[in-house]
């Protein structure tokens, strides 16, 4: 097991990954809380809620389910699960312990931070996605129409626990999408850790976690790193949303129906090697590694029928633009990337047109 | 005019009372921001707005209009006014200007707190209540069902401008309604502001706002200084609730629809006066002084109808409940209280009845 310190505005907290991550709650305060409640979905607390309950040793807890999916994190979901902690008896003392993905996480936290103007809440990551990305940081979000995340908060959870066992039951893929945000973290570290997955991303699949175990901790610490250096992206952080800005636009131009977020960010990891590559900021054989990279992860459902003109329109209201201007991040090389708002219109739209020749 | 300084966790800010608090506005650095977004109410924009604008020389000011009154503090109105704010463009980097009362405070500053995770806000507010009291403090929320800002955040505003001209626009109703916040100040501040309201609460109307001038900061003031001492309502704070948690109880029986929130907050004062006597804490000189002042705000609405029964089950609900049990706000004497969690439920239940008697 490692142990990542997160410095944060609120308060200081621990990332743990790693195999028996869930049960250093034993050594949580969690009598200090008035009640327990814990926010997941149907089926994956039916195949792993047992074994949390029993490794953490929490009891007394409550249940609350939410439908498995991104239409979830809406502010209707929002208020159905306030009434429900309301009814149950949830006061500002209570503790939410969120179980699940992205999904969960965002919700919950978001939840979390205005459940009587604040609860105190805990990130358990059951995906890739959400172990090595979403649950560190403190970013909260509903989503508000074709606008994701677009309503939110930075509000960090007191602990995340990252147990790779519960990775084992995820399809195939959700669990290739969760590596797509895995070789995003490896483009911003560098060479080692990128070599690193070319080596080993075949061999990965929930049938076969133990690859996976290395690889895990190591994505960890480069979103964490991020994050302490700035927890508000005022600047550095910006780096993180790196293939974000054209995947963001994809799933909205698919009414987040056709793709799964990782999917979406792999798509926009090629759009962004390709742009790179004709700003002439990054390399021919740099950029054919990273797409190489992505590709070797399997083929991605198709982006042919999607307008340039439309997902550039997305583009331009995208939560990050500021004053019209959106923050591109650019890679230079593996291990390094440039933030610009100098963008001509017609090198996106030349990016956009050179991935989607790829597309079945 | 006078100013306040509120130190805040997430930054330092002003409140400036008195007349020509507007064209503070005018040596605020708005041309930071890349847009500017005025929240407001309709008949109160068209009644000050051209004043508010050519006091503070704000200029390419957008505007949307929420319609009076507590139901628009709700998720949908959050939703509603986001996608607007979206779809005219409104970024990290705008401002939202948000003027009105409570309602307009608190749904704006709750909204201001959200979009995109955070965007500045400044509060300009038109109400006796909001200048005193939900202005300052940073404690934002929308309603949730029959519960009051269930649903909210810590955000405060970057500036609050209290101008008192705007308010003899207000109602003889709404105007009353304040007076029993400012009442409550007084209470918590001690005998010299008190007696300050009992010679002169009389003469105060819309259409006589000179002898609110002295009075406005003076209750600023103890709003002021409980919140620098806690933001949070760890612990301080708390003493805020004088009158409110019967207020909110009686509210949220009526469905928000009989009461204006100060009054349901004047015979919150009247039956937590009775509390305290009947605890032996208030000697009775000292409750007959809070009582006569409350009474001479004129008559409230009827509580006769309501059950004692669910007053005491919506007492339980109550957000500031901490497992179950409520933290009252005893007056011990003008100018100091009490707060204790230890009150039998016959003695609120009686304390109710003592009010109820009152009523017409």
């Amino acid at each position: 097991m490692e142990v990542f310190n997160i410095r944060s505005k609120q308060f200081n907290y621990q990332v743990v990954v790693g195999e028996g991550a869930w049960r250093t709650l034993r050594n949580f305060p969690h009598d200090r809380y008035s009640s327990i409640f814990v926010i997941t979905e149907g089926p994956l607390w039916k195949r792993w809620g047992k074994s949390f309950l029993a490794d953490s040793k929490l009891n007394n807890t409550k249940t609350f389910f939410v439908p498995p999916g991104e239409r979830s994190k809406s502010l209707r979901a929002l208020g159905l699960l306030a009434s429900q902690l309301l009814k149950q008896g949830a006061d500002r003392r209570s503790l939410l312990v969120l179980f699940g993905g992205g999904v969960i996480g965002d919700l919950g936290g978001f939840l979390a931070s205005v459940y009587m103007r604040g609860v105190d809440c805990i990130h358990v990551p059951t995906t890739i996605l959400s172990q090595v990305d979403s649950s560190i940081g403190g970013k909260t979000a509903v989503n508000l129409g074709e606008m994701k995340n677009l309503i939110g908060t930075f509000y960090p959870g007191r602990l995340v626990l990252s147990e790779p066992r519960v990775l084992s039951s995820l399809s195939q893929r959700n669990f290739r999408s969760g590596l797509y945000e895995v070789v995003k973290h490896a483009i911003l570290d560098g060479p080692g850790f990128f070599k690193q997955l070319e080596t080993g991303i075949d061999s990965l699949s929930p049938d076969n976690i133990d690859p996976l175990l290395p690889i895990l901790p190591r994505a960890v610490r480069v979103k964490a790193r991020v994050v302490n250096r700035d927890e508000r992206e005022a600047n550095l952080r910006v780096v993180l949303n790196l293939g974000h800005t054209f995947g963001h636009a994809i799933e909205e131009a698919t009414h987040y129906r056709r793709f799964v977020h990782g999917e979406a960010v792999g798509w926009g990891l090629l759009a962004i090697s390709r742009l790179g590559q004709r700003l002439g900021l990054l390399a021919l054989a740099e950029g054919e590694r990273i797409e190489n990279l992505v590709w070797r992860l399997g083929p991605l459902p198709s982006i042919r029928d999607l307008s340039p003109a439309r997902i550039l329109r997305l583009l331009h209201q995208d939560k990050k633009a500021v004053g019209g201007r959106i923050q591109w991040v650019v890679p230079e090389r593996i291990g390094h990337v440039r933030v610009t708002d100098d963008v001509p219109r017609e090198v996106v739209e030349a990016a956009f047109r050179d991935i989607q020749r790829f597309s079945a």
